[in-house]
């Protein structure tokens, strides 16, 4: 397996985005990255496109085919593939992407993730709750808010998780979002609104839930000796390691605990030869508040049930000794379901390649955690200067 | 690129399974293909899963961690990913595994793929449907089968292909299927009877378009040095080559000839160092009769436009000397749209190994192609002894 890097990034905004077609937002995504490349279409050997419900949400599957179509790759008659895993399929686009091209088997590979949402908004959160178990969960009237609430009520019995811990989550991810101009909501909230929004699912409010959006990224990867010709500023992959859970959270031994990301972190850092407490920056996948805090403590940056201390210390804001989710995150950048893992690809190369803005931090390494569903699916990716 | 060999195969009887469940299928075929291996489950590394529509089929996404979990594979936390290329999906799924193998990363993976129809058959069509571009074909009012029809109608009034010729491959197939216990229809249909069955699209008729069916299939690959120790008759791989064309037919040059088998196949052939003629057996993506004569002059089987001679011929006959879809193809085997590709490349094993039964033919080097929709995706595996 030879090194590969990210030479390219591109997302479109995030949010309702009401005047733009999938294929709008997916090439606004591609065409930034190949700018940002500065290649040519045309050197693009293959393409993975991470995509959790085109079925569904757009009546179309053979999504893969059809950005190949609209972006002009169809005439070169490159292999073009969707990979999903509900909202996942980004983190598994990106890890498809990233074998493509360790393995030798190509020099150049986009990896694209888009999701378009709010034209059937209507029927959004059931089509979401399609990544968790249909038969087991769903039929039964599980939502995946509820599945998450039941993750965070146990966390809260077992090791004292408040509320407040929650809400300085999404109190943090707001804020960072003010600095993203890509970001779905850019204003500040303070804690007493978090605390006082509507339940959900309880203990879940309104601003422990990622809202759901429309959105498009893409990254170009490429071998270490094809990124050194385009750019003197190559963001390399350290490890892509993805592992898999049972889907029903009845059938895990401990839902305080994701066992495919703390997998996924594991072989992460052993490809890497590094450890959790060498990462400067992450982005991970806070679908619900709940989320991020498990992510804390499954990705090693703190011991099971200690993740809230994190937020309490301010360990993670953006001026912190580990800042996470400094794009705004899943709940303030936006959650375009098989964008993520992409999305948070391009904060992490935006970070490490020192073009991040407002909300630059100084990082050598970074971390992308992206999980489908409930956990059943984890891809952890870990990059270095 | 190290040497892949297909070490265990299985598949579900394809058909109306009104009394199985998606999971079920997906079980049987898995365990056969285990079993065939004679390994253990714990053995496997990875999963790939073709799957075209679960989302609209089942209300469920995720498929693959669905998978995982139902087949015991969940507490492995091994990566299992589902690909989706409308009907070629397990074309690429078998492609993923196969470059899993090949590049090293895995020493041992399945490739599977699985639809089921049935449950929801009153919306099957549209579903498929979903597979070419939904704006701007199915919403003017085109069909899977009128979009055929129309390569049909032009292959007929530019080469003088006949309805008697198209009829043909389904009285093959058919003859074929009643050979093949996992096969859908297994009963002989006289070429009158094909052509008087009414229309579907004029000019393809019913016993012109291939079943919907559910099914399942899976097939166990493995490395070179693995697999003498699991079989003393493994398959070879000697090719796997994927590429991409316009989604929308109005978009391509000239609609008798899908460029993207045309490139897959010369990808193939070169890779493999053979070429057309050495073909001693095919599974070819027969979803319309009038798909299985492109596939001929394609694959270069026949030159462009005498595709139909092959068949009057007698050449892709089961005793002839190119036998083409000997399992019964698409349209007598059935046609579960994400488990065609690996039910393909089931039946090139069965040949090249010499377990065929009664439909056995005499051959060294196989080759399965799988389309999606028109033909916007095209995978064709090259097999040896």
């Amino acid at each position: 397996m030879r090194r590969v890097a990210v030479i390219g990034v591109g997302q479109s905004k995030f949010g309702e985005l009401w005047d733009a077609s999938f294929r709008d937002i997916v090439l606004s995504a591609g065409i930034e990255a190949i700018e940002d490349a500065g290649l040519e279409g045309r050197e693009i050997e293959a393409l993975y496109v991470g995509n959790m419900s085109g079925g569904r949400f757009l009546s179309q599957e053979h999504i893969a085919a059809l950005i190949a179509d609209y972006a002009g790759l169809a005439e070169l008659h490159i292999p073009c593939t969707r990979v999903e895993g509900a909202d996942a399929s980004g983190g598994l686009a990106l890890r498809q992407a990233y074998l493509a091209v360790a393995s030798g088997l190509h020099d150049i590979v986009i990896a694209a993730g888009a999701e378009k949402v709010t034209d059937i908004v209507d029927k959004a959160m059931e089509i979401l709750a399609s990544g968790v178990d249909r038969e087991w969960e769903v039929f039964n009237g599980a939502t995946l808010a509820s599945l998450f609430a039941m993750m965070a009520r146990l966390h809260m019995d077992m090791y004292g998780t408040r509320a407040e811990d929650l809400a300085m989550v999404s109190v943090k991810n707001h804020r960072n979002a003010v600095k993203n101009p890509k970001a779905q909501f850019r204003r500040e909230i303070s804690i007493d609104v978090a605390l006082n929004s509507p339940y959900v699912a309880e203990p879940l409010r309104m601003f422990d839930c990622a809202p759901i959006s429309d959105g498009a990224a893409a990254v170009i990867l490429a071998s270490e000796e094809v990124a050194r010709k385009y750019t003197d500023t190559p963001v390399f992959i350290s490890a892509s390691s993805q592992a898999t859970d049972y889907i029903a959270l009845s059938s895990r031994k401990d839902f305080t605990r994701m066992d495919a990301v703390v997998f996924a972190a594991r072989e992460a850092y052993r490809k890497a030869g590094i450890g959790a407490r060498d990462i400067d920056v992450a982005e991970v996948h806070d679908s619900f508040t709940i989320a991020e805090i498990m992510a804390y403590e499954d990705l090693g940056f703190a011991e099971k049930g200690k993740g809230a201390e994190l937020i309490r210390e301010g360990v993670t804001e953006i001026d912190g000794d580990l800042p996470v989710n400094t794009s705004g995150g899943l709940k303030a950048c936006g959650h375009a379901a098989g964008a993520t893992g992409i999305r948070q690809a391009v904060e992490i190369t935006l970070q490490l390649r020192g073009d991040a803005g407002e909300r630059q931090v100084d990082a050598e390494r970074g971390l992308a955690l992206n999980i489908g569903g409930t956990g059943a699916t984890a891809v952890v990716t870990i990059f270095s200067r």
